[in-house]
């Protein structure tokens, strides 16, 4: 039995090594935030680096930041803060465009390691982006390569022969559920498929060892967990071994191994800089850098403990306080097979959670009925979750969320 | 003859139109830049806004500014703005990705409309990503599509029934040579190709018109004349009556009818939407859209007229000062067949604009031996031009410049 009083909440706070933690981020006031998996908050410091790249950096020295701002190295400086948030070399990880963009860039490049092979595998209620993008991608190349929608517990056995790359996403945005990453992977790697996992719901929340999972190639989101601001730039993970043969078909400038040569022939840079393609946006590259010093220190595994502590105790608050409101867990109750994130199934999701907003309690809805409550170790605590579920209880004993529903016209279906 | 005198040229600073729109951006000190066609200034505001973005909309609103802050709808909104300064109607227009990322868009799209057509046509010495991207392009399509590279005297020629599509930029980056929009336009229609324009090195600085072209697609840069900042979001234009059938195979979220319904199958949305793939940077659209503000009351004639007298005056100056230098003219001498910068040929030219830079002349320069200057009638006046070349003059004269090469160890080549 896990404890769910006041008292013992209050206590897990003064014992959190992480408590201190809190202070590098700008939390609004009179919120409980629970929805750093759809966008993290502003870290302590952003506000004045920002300032400073379009004051300075931008507005008094011009082009030259290129060189003395070292703007030209944003992608791999940042990717080199990421690389250990996800088990993988510094010289594995850049940070490019959006994480949509990124995965056909993967996804792409893997088909054409194994090109003549004829199947992409995914899983239905994938990320949708990461469904389309596939969808794209394989209409794109035309009839040699078909996207194969498999249940999850049937994508190990669906991978063959004839598969080119599964993609995954290890932490699934609605469930929370966590793939083994070392099994699919090895798995895929036992019938040469090759292995793109979407870190998006993990990064910064769950420890990821890519390099331990021998992993391929991974891409993942800067907005959610890494506090990147919003639409930060997104990162890419390519194996050390694959870098000298991948090939990616958006072959734009900064990818070549000399852009400001000015060539006319595409020539790919000899690392990972050839899965770049155009001009990232400074501000979007910077923010999300001076957001990634959050992390200084920071131990994931001891991030990975206190967030199962605290997902724990949310499930058996809402086990004790919401028993009688129809409302269901989504989520695994092991909290080995968890992301950070719980998702609760109920009929009338949408305006409970508006009720809930509206009270200071900010998480998010996916449709058709699930509500999505995110945990971010870093700055929420334990006493945080007691209180937001002592709301959502009082929402519904008096039936708050029913005046939501009727004053929502037609967003609720 | 163009008048050259220092009288002059302050006379034409007091009856110039735009002059009152300088006040419109924060200029550095001490400086004369002719680089807006590299990156464009901080316009006034910007600052503002993007503490804004980063403090309120996304340090205390957070989430919520999807809605409050109309994130959601930063690329149209955006787009609506550019829109008039090409020729465009509102809704042709959308901010999105980067100019290579667009470029492999509406490229792609085309080759599908075109179907069974062999070949997408552009010109040797096109800007480099166009080159890349579309060799990228091409060699995904597999044997079915090339690549054919045509000097640009050859390419109405060249233009046949297998041509899928022309990619060309209208104004060159480094010659200035400016395409008659209308003319090509016409011959690829002629043949049933498709037209795509790149207008990175236009929009803003000379009058475009998409419509009375007829042109397909488009594509365009927002840091440079726009002054988006750096990096900034790039834009699209795809033919209103092209936007029902048009494909592209980056079929991210974004670009779904529904995004919020989380739907497994993509279903593009009906208008340029489509064209959209992952989550945008809101701080670098947020920039762009303040940045446009710049533009507003602006008449893009007025902006030509005083672009072509800047560059006469330039060009006369140079003609004048640097006439035992060695010095080249390498863009039109017809200010009816150029953009809106200069670029000179100069053996030395390298080591000459980094004396310049020193000066405060802000100029740049590309391989193997170009100067090259930008005249952004926004900010830019006529003294500010003649005592440019003033500067110029006085490092061939001084051979100040010469030092400044052996300073740049290995960078002369």
């Amino acid at each position: 039995m896990i404890p769910t009083s006041l008292d013992w909440c209050q206590e897990q706070d003064r014992n959190d090594p992480l408590a201190p933690m809190k202070d590098r981020f700008d939390l609004p006031e009179g919120v409980i935030y629970m929805d750093g998996n759809s966008l993290g908050v502003l870290p302590k410091g952003v506000d004045a680096r920002i300032a400073d790249v379009v004051k300075k950096e931008w507005g008094q020295d011009l082009i030259k930041s290129w060189n003395t701002a070292d703007w030209i190295n944003l992608p791999a400086r940042v990717g080199r803060k990421i690389a250990p948030l996800v088990g993988a070399k510094p010289n594995e990880v850049v940070m490019a465009d959006s994480t949509s963009i990124n995965l056909f860039k993967v996804a792409a490049a893997a088909c054409r390691m194994n090109k003549g092979r004829t199947k992409i595998i995914t899983e239905p209620g994938n990320f949708p982006t990461d469904l389309y993008m596939l969808q794209g991608l394989s209409d794109f190349l035309g009839p040699d390569v078909a996207l194969q929608v498999v249940e999850r517990d049937q994508i190990i056995d669906a991978i063959d022969d004839d598969t080119a790359v599964v993609v995954l996403t290890h932490v699934h945005y609605v469930t929370a559920d966590m793939f083994d990453m070392k099994a699919v992977t090895e798995a895929a790697h036992a019938k040469g498929a090759l292995m793109v996992w979407d870190l998006s719901h993990s990064t910064g929340a769950v420890p990821v060892d890519l390099n331990a999972a021998g992993a391929d190639f991974a891409v993942g989101c800067g907005y959610k967990y890494l506090n990147g601001g919003p639409g930060a730039p997104a990162f890419l993970y390519v194996a050390e071994r694959h870098q000298a043969a991948v090939k990616q078909p958006l072959t734009g400038w900064f990818g070549h191994k000399t852009p400001f040569e000015f060539l006319d022939d595409y020539e790919p840079a000899g690392d990972i800089r050839r899965m770049l393609v155009g001009t990232t946006s400074v501000m979007a590259a910077s923010a999300l850098d001076e957001a990634m010093n959050a992390f200084e220190g920071v131990d994931m595994m001891v991030v990975r403990k206190k967030s199962q502590a605290l997902t724990d105790l949310f499930i058996a608050l809402c086990r004790e306080k919401l028993k009688d409101h129809g409302v269901g867990l989504a989520t695994s109750e092991n909290p080995g097979k968890r992301g950070s994130h719980v998702s609760l199934k109920c009929e009338n999701g949408y305006a409970v959670m508006q009720a809930l907003i509206e009270r200071g309690v900010i998480g998010d809805f996916r449709a058709p009925d699930f509500m999505r409550f995110g945990f971010t170790p870093l700055y929420l605590g334990f006493e945080d979750v007691y209180r937001a579920v002592e709301i959502m209880a009082d929402i519904f004993e008096t039936g708050f969320w029913k005046e939501a529903r009727f004053n929502e016209k037609g967003a609720v279906t």
